[in-house]
């Protein structure tokens, strides 16, 4: 674990990033201690700087950090930054922030293997996603939406899906979903709310790769109950097809298995089964 | 300062209201190191407990750890509860949580006498609030919206107004607001999104006594405009008139001195000028 740069696992509590949420992270895939997708990663966390007005990422500085918290091993490694301390209330002064940058690794997730080979149950959440333009997309440190969601359910689903307070299809909890509707590919418009997740980029970039076109779009519920295969991702889990969402049962289709097969022979072989 | 009641000013870099905000906080203002509206702000804590699936605050214990940090002193008391670690993920085991509870102390803000004496400047940021009925409200951690409207100006105003995604009259970034209106106090309905204040609470219920109705209801920006007199509020500083907003004087009406006034007679002396 480190701590701008030092060995350490703990921040002041006048950390912006504990006081308010002020800060962003990536959780970063690591295969035999290389960071998978790393530029990825880095490029949201730059949009995250911009967005809130950070001094951009030191890049080599993370990556050299990261492989030194990975260790050349299989694992996680998730960075987060802060705007760090400042005098108490929102404002800061910008002339004179200084960024807490973290950086550790943890365990590859208990994947069951079973979420790979024969896919997940998908449950419905009842809370919503707040509406706002202004952070939709960024991997920020306000998460509450996500931990409330993630808390109606214990271990029966392997994910939930998300809707926004006006009720469209956003996202899963800790990843992004795509339909599968007459051989297209869509995945949710994210400007209002949601993640724009690093997995969900590539699979848009690359998708035209299996002559899939693919495309991003406001989607209701009732386009995803009538979808003909369902499947959600991230950089973590790679690829997870859903086979059971609201009482209906759906295919493990041919095109998410050439796209999983994609990713383990070009991305990680760590989304295997 | 206090971590669990502990001497400490710190915590792990992997407690969940760090990672995701998963947690609660109050600001409490200290009149010789006793704090004030101390139950209102407990009754706050608990509703945002009761949200978030924590259990009921300790509100003695919690009440002599705030008069242990105020040490006699007037100066403000900070409570921040969290869902403390977790496993990896926005999943957590509600049998086994471990809350992290933070106290600490800070000096009085530096509030230019001028506030109270002479009202504030007041500015519109143009920054919008995420709409959430489910954590509208709440006095949680997931602070990024209050972080980038403060961030659109720097001295040139004691405080900003913000206004919801839909284009609503919400809320200062640090307090509430209120407009008065042939008589009659209005304030913004927060059931979409922005912070129940414990003085604004205290003023609705108290409004009686100077024989002024206080009504809760949707505020639009040309009502705001078109106020006779507007003034926000915190449990910190009391009633700031506002004499600026827009390019437009507002007076410091008589029934907005009277409640400085009552509030400093029977809340705090030190909301005074």
């Amino acid at each position: 674990m480190l701590v701008n740069g030092n060995p350490g696992n703990s921040i002041s509590i006048e950390d912006r990033g504990l006081l308010y949420g002020d800060g962003l992270f990536e959780t970063i895939l690591c295969e035999k201690g290389s960071p998978i997708l790393f530029m990825e990663h880095m490029q949201r966390l730059q949009f995250g700087c911009r967005k809130l007005n950070f001094s951009d990422p030191n890049t080599e500085l993370i990556r050299s950090e990261a492989l030194s918290v990975a260790n050349g091993e299989d694992c996680l490694v998730k960075v987060v930054l802060t705007r760090g301390e400042s005098a108490r209330g929102y404002y800061y002064d910008a002339s004179t922030v200084n960024y807490t940058r973290i950086i550790y690794r943890s365990n590859l997730p208990k994947v069951l293997q079973e979420n790979w080979s024969n896919g997940i149950r998908l449950y419905l959440c009842k809370h919503r996603l707040a509406e706002n333009r202004d952070l939709a997309g960024y991997k920020h440190l306000n998460r509450l939406d996500q931990v409330l969601a993630r808390a109606e359910w214990n271990q029966e689903f392997a994910e939930g899906v998300t809707l926004s307070t006006r009720g469209h299809v956003i996202e899963g909890t800790m990843s992004n979903i795509f339909l599968q509707v007459n051989d297209q590919w869509i995945t949710p418009k994210i400007d209002q709310c949601g993640v724009q997740g690093v997995m969900r980029d590539f699979i848009c970039q690359h998708a035209a790769e299996f002559s899939i076109a693919c495309q991003q779009k406001e989607v209701s519920l009732t386009e995803l109950k009538h979808a003909d295969a369902i499947f959600v991702c991230n950089s973590v889990i790679g690829v997870w097809p859903v086979i059971h969402f609201e009482g209906k049962d759906y295919p493990f289709s041919q095109s998410v298995k050439n796209l999983m097969q994609y990713l383990r022979q070009n991305v990680s072989y760590l989304y295997n089964v």
